[in-house]
């Protein structure tokens, strides 16, 4: 194994930040590798909004399911996926292009998530943690307030990024399910309940799996936030159908 | 910078191979990179599906927009977002979980595209060339049939993997657009035409903007494939409203 592989395996989330910024050159070498991301067509259809406004930061972590590290993290990026800057462009060149599409905004969040995960890869490398926030698709009507989002742009992911603290850094990884029930080969296949108890089994070492799964989906899957995300994406979708 | 941040920087799509296999140990290592990439509460929301069958990766080829290069391509992945197999998981334990609603797939398409990102950059370390089709995500109803992919699983990226050829390594990177137009401050800036056109000087150093940004747009933004996207990917949405 490689360094750069290495390094893909050991990455993990950070939450907790040393009170130190991030030196410019760094952030610079951090958002130069997001954009030399692979792009469909090499347009890279996204626009990264970099929040330095300590009130803006503070709102966000409120608003992005009350998060107060987020706040404290010296730099934050806000990955949008971007239709209508090429939108614009056309229409500059007089040519007649159809409003964006749902096609446009799916290509457009690969292209923003790809670009994300460079950053978060380069800032590894660096020693700099980073945390996705997904929460930023929640709440359309404020964060498109509070970012000037106009139509056709939609927030994909929020990173926040800065030094790790050495609790962080000890922090064992969150273990990952097994290869073979999330590599199928050449078609898809639905897993039976017993497939599914043992891609889990490692999740649940002091419970059964109803006990975890329930309060998995609890806390998760059937939470206020995670309903609030599929209303808010909605809205966010109006303008593009 | 360091040799990680340099990998970033050089990547480039590689669409011509040499004929030789990618050795099972590598293509693990760059699945299991994948599978370690950052997650949403560590769920891992997609299935990847490995396209060993020949005669698939042909009918691939065709229908993602006639490109016969992927059928070519010694290793060839489709990342799915999926939505099933929690849903799946959480009626396994008995639980009453909502229908995946488009915060649930916004949320999994962002998984599986930092996923896809993190293959790509491990492929990268060991001398492996990529190359992203965003085309996948078109003719929902051959696709889905090809795939066997079910309700909530929704095809987000292919890449096709292959060691590059002399001339794919020679090939130049297409040049980027200027930080200043893709990083903005705090909030979303739209950009007038002078800045449209400023942004986009070193696409038409042998025409006018009005004659490149034409021919690019009648080409992709306006072409049928493009348009077939948007028409495939809201019938993919149908089954999440």
């Amino acid at each position: 194994m490689n360094e750069i592989i290495e390094s893909l395996y050991q990455r993990k989330s950070v939450r907790a930040y040393e009170d130190r910024a991030i030196p410019e050159e760094m952030k610079n070498l951090i958002l130069e590798a997001a954009m030399q991301a692979p792009s469909a067509g090499c347009q890279q259809l996204y626009t990264i909004l970099d929040i330095t406004d300590q009130e803006l930061k503070e709102k966000l972590a409120e608003s992005c399911d009350h998060q107060p590290f987020i706040a404290k993290a010296p730099m934050v990026l806000v990955f949008c996926a971007d239709c209508k800057k090429w939108y614009d462009a056309y229409l500059e060149a007089g040519c007649e292009p159809r409003k964006p599409g749902v096609g446009d905004l799916m290509l457009s969040i690969t292209d923003t998530a790809i670009a994300a995960q460079n950053a978060v890869v380069a800032a590894e490398s660096l020693g700099i943690g980073s945390c996705y926030i997904g929460d930023i698709m929640e709440n359309c009507e404020e964060h498109r307030k509070l970012l000037q989002l106009p139509e056709y742009v939609f927030p994909v992911v929020m990173l926040v990024f800065g030094w790790p603290t050495m609790q962080q850094k000890q922090r064992q990884k969150p273990a990952r399910c097994d290869r073979k029930h999330i590599v199928h080969e050449n078609t898809y296949r639905s897993m039976d309940g017993e497939e599914l108890r043992e891609m889990f089994a490692h999740e649940h070492k002091n419970s059964t799996y109803e006990e975890w799964c329930s309060a998995f989906c609890k806390r998760k899957y059937n939470s206020d936030f995670s309903k609030e995300m599929s209303r808010s994406v909605a809205k966010y979708l109006e303008s593009y159908f």
